[in-house]
């Protein structure tokens, strides 16, 4: 099977058009009269991104959610979106309307259009095309960060690897934990109002490590987190401890949909942020405890294979 | 499962923003400030839009014509694409790569962003959404037909279903009828240049009858086509004569991606096109066959279940 980044290695061989952002955002960004569209697009599927017994209407959220964020990270306003949808069973698809709407009216974000399809597979692949207005020029991207920035996190991670496992070992898919994996929250607000401060800005999705090291490369600078420093939330911490390793494994793992950026040290920020590292000169993704060095772990999120 | 028509009609429920068209177009008309927006989203299947053993070329060309298709059906100048792709095997995945450069390049298309996820399942499933600015205002609906119109079609009809059989029946996937199904062309200048001209506008890709009827739906009128002036190859008639049965079946499948539009009857049109029935009175589709009255199939085109 082809790697995810082989072949969008060769995708972007030819994707060289400005708007395509060298396929290293998380959105494409159209210039268009004095706006600037942004445009993402996720595709979610069965037996990788929700499992087959997951509730659909938590599978809409997600799908939905999760576009979001990239337009949140970008400091965009949601205009709409088009739905790419596998037509299944009837009670499986009306369900999945219903979260749709659901959904879509939480975000107060439009319906535009779309495709159905007939599945003829034994797993559905769904896909969600979301469009929004940029609110601060530039638009932040991935590859601003500069040397002597701090990084910021919005928010705790890993409550939704919580979430995942505790569902996953047969529990009710309930409670805060479970509720962070089902149904992601996509920090809009938080995005605007930091768009004119950040010097880059993108999404957790695949993992605080991977995306942080990802930030890094498409920046060309080095990126440093303290483990100390990464936020954890007290249920994350009652279920799995507060240690380095539940530290690394919070930090690699997805689905928190937490923005991620960096900002001159002396900036004051529009909303709360916790700092968890710096740019340096240098390049790649290094890790500390406090005082102490860490070893990058072998997996630095969820690399799609 | 779910119908097609049940499920968007759940979505039209609460899809009632303007730019959705209450989805009842193939695209959404988003106003972003001087510019008109149109945006696309279609998917294709494996088993159901292409065969496990398509040339992967083939499929990316089709996946990109089909949906800047819709594009050209709104008289549109193409932006870029996004892409959902499921990565499987990587002899399948380069090659779909290499034909999307070729068909992009064809089309002079940007190729913008997307979203690639690994295939769990057993069936590929891709989607793609174009965007596109208009050339001409309003943009052209499906809801415009009007009562003394005359219907039109840019071209024959059918090229793609004698190229599926062959296929099908085991002949190379080579010569003008297969490349009609595999690689159809988007009519992207006559679009443009038919838009200031007609009342209602739609590309066939589910088939004629079909698709006339939708026509007539959305513009609450009667349309009725005279299968006696549908257009037919001389490659289709080698292949299947010139009956009626021949025509309604050519009148009944879709791939063929010919612009279908109506026109008042005094308008001296851009480009060639074929008059193939009149707007009346009404509500729905009747046929004829040049004198004879000629009773509806049972089957209009193809539909997704």
């Amino acid at each position: 099977m082809t790697t995810e980044s082989t072949f969008i290695n060769i995708l972007r061989s030819f994707a060289t058009d400005p708007a395509a952002r060298g396929l290293l955002d998380d959105v494409a960004v159209l210039e268009l009269g004095d706006a600037a569209l942004i445009v993402t697009h996720d595709m979610m599927a069965e037996g990788v991104h929700f499992r087959s017994n997951a509730n659909p209407a938590d599978v809409a959220w997600k799908l939905v959610a999760s576009n979001l964020s990239d337009l949140a990270a970008k400091g965009a306003t949601p205009v709409g979106v088009l739905l790419g949808f596998m037509l299944g069973d009837d009670a499986w698809d009306r369900a999945f309307a219903a979260g749709l709407e659901e959904v879509l009216a939480h975000y107060r974000v439009a319906l535009l259009g779309g495709d159905t399809v007939a599945n003829r597979g034994d797993k559905r692949a769904l896909g969600l095309t979301a469009l929004g207005i940029a609110t601060h020029r530039p638009v932040p991207s991935r590859a601003g960060a500069q040397i002597g920035d701090i990084l910021y996190v919005t928010g705790t991670l890993g409550d939704a690897l919580a979430g995942f496992e505790l569902m996953d070992a047969g529990f009710d898919a309930i409670g805060p934990l479970a509720e962070a994996f089902n149904r992601p929250e996509a920090r809009l607000s938080d995005g605007q109002a930091l768009a004119p401060f950040v010097t880059a800005m993108m999404d957790v999705s695949d993992g605080l490590l991977l995306d942080s090291e990802r930030m890094a490369t498409a920046s060309q600078v080095g990126i440093q987190i303290d483990l100390a420093c990464v936020p954890l939330s007290p249920l994350y911490i009652s279920y799995r401890t507060d240690s380095l390793e539940s530290r690394l494994q919070a930090a690699s793992w997805g689905d928190d949909y937490q923005l991620l950026f960096t900002a001159q040290p002396d900036v004051t920020l529009p909303v709360p942020a916790i700092a968890i590292g710096t740019v340096y000169s240098g390049g790649g993704l290094t890790l500390k405890d406090g005082a102490g060095s860490v070893k990058l772990p072998p997996t630095l999120g969820y690399q799609h294979q």
